[in-house]
């Protein structure tokens, strides 16, 4: 918000910042962040009602349907006493059919609430959303193939909670590292620390564009491309699995081709993996994670990964409305 | 939720229970239900807001249009300090758009939520929610042509509120038998209790199914089909009309034949009414009760029927919830 | 509500009043208004949740899109500690897709809440919604070409608050006076008062209909016709500008015609503005004012004219309820 670069430092200070990208975070800033969150998990587990964001509301502008980031954001504020206004589908129902600007529309909302999460398919349509507002924060909820800041966040805090620490370790990430948003937050995420190392599998023409390899690899950390799931390392401390994005592509038939390109089952867990890791996904799932495996106990994907996306939530709204 | 039946009979204990259908209910259950029931009516009476859902949220997740229920549960939850998090429309603005299955959208939203609202068009879909969940209860918000339990508990309640007693009643129900969701649900609530009598009143192409009629009969109560309104008797306590559902019906010919095969009218109410009896209807209707009829002091659709359905789903929301 | 006449005056009490035109307001009735206007630009400088709607539900029923209304109002019932529940596009997610009058729409809505707040393209049917309310007052937020009484009153407030008077002004109208709904609602509130001047912009088809001018010169007003932008005196004290409204065309061709035909840049403000005037207009804008107008001090569109759409809100849903 204001005239000051949307993209800057957290630098200790969440109040009042935009969250827009992983990249305005320090170690120290996701440490502030992750002890925040704790204090949220705590609080939960108290089942007496928070009363913090009492009065304060927040607008979800969600310009692509998103039911579970927008299920997690509106159960943050709504678990800290604060208040929503939904508005899906914006180009339906709003002035945006009648053709108003993207800015415009910020500008307005923004005198009817303390914070803004915005949701679109346009890679920096968020950033733009920043720059235009005046008074209230704008928090990034995904925007197309660029940045879900807070998708990562919850990876990195999931992990955390796991190992007590973001530094030497393993990861395998499956599944689309072209078009993934929440592989691409992920790895910006770990290059942070030291001395870690990612296998990245995917089908040949769903690999990370070759800019952007060299610049994570730049970064510090340590990637190597795999396309077999017999190179799997047996030493992982995560999987993170993901899903062939139908709607990244504009063939349906190269999108049929490569959709179940790797498929995690019992037996492949069995087969490569080690009873200390655990197994995440950002969600939803097509089919690349068969249902046999929910019930492990290392996978996360659909309760601990989940829930601490609400917790993540909770201590970054509250960190940004200066209420913590 | 979790791993036992979601079916289980409620048996004096409400908390934590998915609500799917009235055969989880005994006359004992409903009885509990309906002394809350009264406390939510004179809380309400009192004027003063009631916070003992504060920080609790429910997640209506409504695959099928209907705003009264969405409504009404969403009023409730509000009367009682609660929140809620709407998802109307899923198949457009969620994941769902993208492939996800009913279970995986359940075990989701169940991180973000204390007891999850579901309406679909698809017979059986809240008892798979229900099977999906691990930690929330799971209401049946209405599945297809299959249960709708607060719709009777509900009605239930309103005749039992007129008459003290859901025993020794005579009752006219009017419209489709076939496909009438409330209308099954009624006669079963009903079948709980002694002494019943009902006239079901329908087109032929709309009378219950014979499986259905057996079973019900063998349940305990005397049903008797009808198919002229001349047929109605005088001593009847409620009539219950209902809408032939557009929706349920794959020919627009064979629904504009049967539509308005009976029409409730000041007339037919004096003529085979009494005094003392009540009129109801579901709603929403279509022509099948004459807006005249709105100001008899006997109609109760649009009042006291119609709050009854937020008072009943108040005390079920504080009763599941563990809060009352 | 009730048998009453919608159209009521105020006449010093808003408890339970149907709002729904402007010429249920005299000048004392807008004066009591602006007075808990300001009382709730004070609280929000506070900075402490107000709870003096704890309790209270607002149905919003939107059958228009129309994002700014809807964010406003449900700004200022959350603002106030209340809830809303949203139905937006009715005619795709309720029973009015099922063939339900609004009538019965809205005499179901009005179980579930406190206040009924209706937006249409419809014009009347926030008239028709307020007779068919028996319990609840219905508040109109936009009717079509109708009214859009609470977008006068916030149009009002802001000019009240510059000039502290509502008497003796000089103001321009721009843009679309044909199908304008706040023009008219504007001109209306300005009629009230004494010696105001109004001096109307627009092409040629666009123009008041000839009735509606000599009603509204009737009421005392001085309105002067104008067709160029050379014609605007120096003297304004504000210029209100507005968006030529696609919706209201049935020829596409016609509105590409008219769409921008008086266009407000930096210029002109120059040229023909003075440094004491101020610059609104309702929103949203596709182009009629240029973005290098925004940073003008004078220019309070995105700012000062849109919180005061939330504090007017405020205010009035607090004395309708009965809660100040």
């Amino acid at each position: 918000m204001g005239n000051i670069d949307p993209l800057q430092k957290i630098n200790g200070d969440f109040k009042g910042k935009d969250i827009l990208s992983l990249t305005q975070f320090s170690p120290k800033d996701i440490e502030k962040l992750f002890n925040v969150t704790w204090k949220m998990k705590h609080l939960a587990s108290d089942n007496r009602p928070s009363l913090i964001l009492q009065g304060k509301i927040a607008s979800l502008l969600f310009y692509e349907p998103s039911s579970r980031t927008f299920g997690s954001f509106s159960s943050a504020m709504m678990r800290l006493g604060g208040s929503t206004i939904a508005i899906q589908n914006p180009q339906a129902v709003s002035s945006v059919a009648k053709g108003e600007t993207l800015e415009d529309t910020i500008k307005t909302f923004e005198n009817y609430c303390d914070v803004i999460i915005i949701r679109s398919s346009n890679v920096g349509d968020s950033t733009k959303a920043a720059k235009a507002a005046f008074f209230v924060p704008i928090i990034n909820a995904g925007d197309g193939t660029g940045e879900h800041p807070t998708q990562a966040l919850l990876d990195l805090f999931t992990i955390y909670e796991k190992f007590g620490s973001l530094n030497n370790l393993t990861g395998l990430l499956a599944g689309d590292m072209l078009n993934g948003r929440t592989v691409h937050s992920l790895i910006k995420g770990l290059s942070l620390y030291k001395n870690n190392t990612l296998y990245l599998l995917s089908p040949m023409n769903l690999k990370l564009k070759k800019d952007d390899l060299e610049n994570f690899r730049k970064s510090g950390i340590k990637i190597i491309e795999i396309t077999s799931e017999k190179e799997i390392p047996k030493t992982c401390h995560f999987w993170y699995w993901t899903r062939v994005q139908k709607e990244r592509f504009t063939s349906l038939s190269e999108y049929e081709k490569v959709k179940h390109s790797f498929v995690l089952t019992p037996k492949l867990l069995e087969q490569f993996g080690n009873q200390k890791m655990v197994v995440m996904h950002p969600l939803p799932r097509v089919g690349e994670i068969k249902e046999a495996v929910d019930s492990d106990p290392r996978a996360l994907y659909l309760t601990s990964q989940m829930k601490n996306g609400v917790f993540v939530r909770m201590a970054l709204l509250a960190l940004v409305l200066g209420k913590i």
